[in-house]
């Protein structure tokens, strides 16, 4: 398909299942409509063709009574949901330390409209895995109103035990956000759980669907304050917007292809099964770190728990910056992100800012060759450092 | 391709020239990757097509110093601007009488948190036209801070002087806003005009790109008050956002494929000369109207200007409401879009709400066949009314 070895899946997955491509391409040639705008068959088959995505999306995640709200990215969920649940002055906002700036910006935005304490979860360094222990103690001291956990840091893969921290904080009565982006249908992960309010998905990632498509899962009675307002379809003579889910958040026209994508993406998911995709990309992420461990010149910056981390990996290089790393690789036809990858604050938590590192990340479908090159690479580079 | 009669243009054009299917599928399988994220050479691939098609679309506008921001629709385009530059208490707002619930619940949502005051532009009923001197003495009464136009109404097609309008509230200092959803790629615009401050568009409609894309045209100096936060790919330290365009409001991930679609459409739009797009557009609308015409029971709510309008065409039907007549079509694979087409105003200017209208909307490729489809259809309704 193409002789790169693409090794930034946490940016977006590269290349989709086959099924995916296609689907876009034959939907939008045969039913590329506008949906829930028309009463026409092309807008019929087109709605229930959206629908069954959603539906697809629930069974996925095995939570059968929840909505699904689109949006055209994670990070557009992420304001909707943080500006519509953060509404006063006095709010405790706990956050991972690893956040993505789809998060603290947010976050430091609406810092400036209200007094708001932002507090980061406790994270034990030592054994690197949250400190759930000390998390009670955190939430005891100051009651959490709102908490957001990246249940994968999109920088080192550390995964968050986001059930214990979401029972914990619900018993204080806050607000959970869980962001899925490096997650969601790579994970097998039971969404029907009273304690987690908002899920954030990213349709281009480990979903294996399209850019341009991102959302949240909630429940049916979630009524975040609305951020967008527009057309949604129905409803038209109200002067504000319908109260219902999933219209009431999704406003202009709906993204017909890349929904498509998603839909052609969860099959192939459930076709393959959840767990062998999991297993498949372990084995790439396990690959992936016995190589680099062989390198006395790379420096992995978090410990590599292969049990509790997704195929993400940030390395330093001795005697390289990391752009310099990502030229020479990029000369050999291999992909991977250097730098801060738009989480300023989990390098700030590794001792890793503001110089960044060279991010190594795996999906399903890495192959041995790309492996090779790989180490051929990182053997020249050792051998010049 | 389909067997349907696509007279539901104005919704989404449809279908989308060969060109845009494609290259958004060959290029989403080669490039598919995160732009502005990597500096691997498939993401320098895909920048460079990204930049190229902000390029063509300056180009198709006759503006090569102002800047594209793209945001995920129209939609998202107009809550930006209208967000990011009515900030404060006591400004005077204009509309048109046409505006959609794109600009109305963003405009109706500000007057929630702000003391606004709302007004109409003048239209005369009579020439079914702008009323330029009207308009001049509403300026001078009530000085216009921000005065937002629809190019071409939605629901009637009727086409506004917004080169006239703008110079006359700029003269007055007003910033200009002007939703081009549904003439940009079909009415040739010089937007290298000093009154315009912003153009918007979506990618979708008149420019024959894909969903999943809008964005607006503006000054390099805009900066308009950011609404959505999160990552760009730069300045990633910055706990807010860079100030530099487009970054500032494209937060996200951008998307690739639909960004591919505008880049091969634009090309198309260019192939063919926007002059030839037009005429062949406006070949259809006469079509549309001389067939419309020859029937009793069928009244077009608005004028029809052949010279002022898009192929947009409102229509009410004796004995019959919209949604019965719109389920008559779809039966005979008629696509047509029925009600308040998410312009409520619109519909009460004309005197149409709430029962609403079957709309009718021609793009470029309408067949003799759709509109004998369409003629055997009205036959029958006429014979059965």
């Amino acid at each position: 398909m193409n002789n790169t070895a693409y090794f930034d899946n946490a940016a977006t997955t590269f290349p989709k299942p086959e099924e995916v491509y296609r689907f876009m391409d034959s939907f939008y040639r045969e039913c590329g409509v506008n949906v829930g705008r028309g009463q026409h068959k092309l807008a019929s088959q087109a709605a229930a063709m959206v629908a069954e995505t959603r539906q697809l999306l629930l069974d996925l995640n095995h939570c059968p009574n929840r909505m699904v709200v689109f949006t055209p990215s994670a990070t557009e969920a992420l304001n909707i949901i943080l500006n519509g649940i953060i509404l006063k002055d006095g709010l405790n906002i706990y956050i991972s330390p690893f956040e993505h700036n789809a998060v603290t910006r947010v976050v430091n935005h609406l810092k400036q409209a209200f007094t708001l304490k932002v507090y980061e979860l406790a994270f034990d360094k030592s054994s690197f895995t949250y400190d759930i222990e000390k998390i009670g103690y955190q939430f005891a001291e100051c009651k959490p109103d709102v908490v957001i956990t990246s249940h994968a840091s999109n920088v080192c893969g550390v995964l968050a035990p986001i059930t214990e921290i979401c029972a914990l904080s619900k018993s204080h009565g806050a607000k959970n956000v869980i962001d899925m982006c490096q997650t969601m249908g790579l994970i097998d992960t039971n969404l029907n759980n009273e304690n987690i309010d908002y899920a954030v998905f990213a349709a281009h990632k480990t979903l294996y669907g399209s850019l341009g498509l991102g959302g949240f899962i909630c429940k049916e009675n979630a009524r975040p304050e609305p951020l967008l307002y527009g057309g949604t379809g129905i409803d038209s003579a109200n002067p504000l917007l319908p109260d219902t889910l999933p219209e009431r958040y999704e406003v202009g026209s709906p993204n017909v292809p890349a929904i498509a994508g998603l839909n052609a993406a969860l099959k192939w998911i459930s076709t393959q099964g959840i767990q062998a995709i999991y297993e498949k990309e372990q084995s790439n992420y396990r690959h992936l770190v016995n190589l680099l461990q062989k390198y006395d010149n790379i420096r992995i910056v978090a410990p590599v728990h292969t049990d509790a981390s997704i195929g993400v990996v940030s390395c330093v290089f001795d005697g390289y910056g990391s752009d310099n790393i990502g030229q020479i690789l990029s000369d050999r036809n291999i992909a991977v992100r250097t730098g801060l990858h738009c989480a300023p604050s989990a390098h700030r938590f590794l001792g890793t800012f503001s110089a960044g590192t060279v991010r190594f990340s795996v999906g399903y479908f890495n192959t041995d060759e790309e492996f090779m090159l790989l180490e051929e690479a990182l053997n020249y580079i050792h051998e010049n450092s």
